[in-house]
């Protein structure tokens, strides 16, 4: 995808260089503040295919920021520089499913055959809902975003296909509505909740209880918001087995030169 | 205001000379479709500049598509040829607040220190959510929109002041969300809901019991949706009990030139 010419600050850049270097290897939260950050998928390419094709018809779960072609380790139109092999903090190496190496460099492991996708993630809209006053609940409490495996189907595409994974925020119902609005600014990073108030109907059983991440409270003058979440892609690859994919490690972003307010499509 | 000079068909004109003839004196629900309906109140000179000011500052309630000159019948922004006088179906005329009239003309009651207020209405946000496919529960029904009193109370200006009037409308939670993202397009017919899910947070005790307007049923898998209505300026204004004051007769609202799609702010 091209349409994010917007190359911002050169802080992702400075991020990147020390992650390559070495100098850096944990979670990216808060680093390069305002920049996108990104979740990265490195796939062969009998299987990119498919997944590019599931990612199309599931643009809320997996809006994709940017391609590779084959081979090809660079996204020059999310970062200056932008070396997939080296400048993320730590990555993940699968093999038929299973996690073999958390490496912090993949240089060694790079094919002739592989692409990368870099998609979205909640850290951009999250923060334009702080900017806005509304308290983002994992945030404040200082833990993960609680997340659940949804009852509603992805659309498949080729071997790809299962259950929609959400995050929820907790928000009193004048918050909720402000981020329908935020959050709708943004659909290259997962856009509108797909959900609000009623967790059974998309098969969550306990709100206490998170499939992934961790709970956090629901106060009783507020609703449960839900937005479809990155760990779709993740949680669909994983359950393919793939014989060989990458992706970035859990909290381990890719930081891009973009800026989060750039994504606002109006 | 201007800022709407987005005059649409002419068939806002052939409707509002019928009932200048008195050819029609009933509601206007369905007529000149796709056209933008109006609430109307007009005040003497002294109240409506108060008026002007609660409106200013209440502006999810009371919306102002446009406002007259003292003295002056006429809104051509919102009407070529249009006569505040004659141009509406039915009126009340109420004194002291006490309705006192029900004139379908009221060429003989005007003054020199009237002045004319058209107020947004939610017909125009509900043609758009119709056209998106979202069922509006009342008019599935057929019966009026059920409205309630809050315990949010106006920002008051001069003598106005009152409590928030909201319709409720129930939606399936993704629907709701769509209707946020709909009706935020238009500010200036009440615009975004103002609360959503949690009834008792504004201090409604019971949903099947409106203090306007007919309960409608809410399903097990639908959240009410709320939003400011022009209900509250009439309540304000009945509250504050004005020596003379005209207003449209429920469901008999001002018929304009302006196209429901023009008013979308975006």
């Amino acid at each position: 995808m091209d349409g994010f010419a917007a190359i911002g600050t050169s802080g992702g850049r400075a991020e990147r260089l020390r992650m390559r270097q070495g100098l850096f290897t944990g979670p990216t939260s808060g680093l390069a503040p305002g920049n996108v950050q990104a979740n990265l998928v490195i796939l062969p390419k009998d299987l990119a295919n498919d997944f590019l094709r599931f990612a199309q018809a599931n643009p809320r779960p997996c809006p994709v920021l940017g391609v590779t072609e084959a081979g090809e380790p660079h996204l020059p139109m999310l970062g200056e520089d932008l070396d997939l092999r080296t400048d993320l903090p730590r990555y993940r190496v699968w093999r038929h499913g299973e996690l073999i190496d958390e490496p912090t460099d993949i240089s060694q492991l790079w094919r002739d055959d592989l692409v990368g996708f870099a998609i979205g993630c909640s850290f951009s809209f999250e923060e334009a809902l702080i900017e806005n006053g509304i308290e983002v609940r994992h945030i404040a409490c200082g833990c993960n975003v609680p997340m659940y495996r949804t009852n509603v189907d992805c659309v498949p595409a080729g071997v790809f296909h299962g259950k929609l994974v959400v995050s929820m925020r907790p928000m009193r119902p004048a918050d909720a509505i402000r981020a329908v609005q935020i959050t709708s600014r943004f659909p290259s990073v997962h856009g509108a909740p797909v959900h609000i108030g009623l967790p059974a109907l998309i098969g969550i059983k306990d709100i206490a209880k998170p499939d992934y991440g961790d709970a956090v409270p629901v106060g009783e003058d507020e609703l449960p918001v839900f937005w479809a979440c990155g760990v779709t892609p993740q949680s669909v690859i994983a359950s393919v087995k793939p014989a060989f994919c990458i992706t970035h490690a859990p909290g381990s972003m890719l930081i891009t030169d973009l800026r989060n307010a750039r994504l606002a499509a109006l």
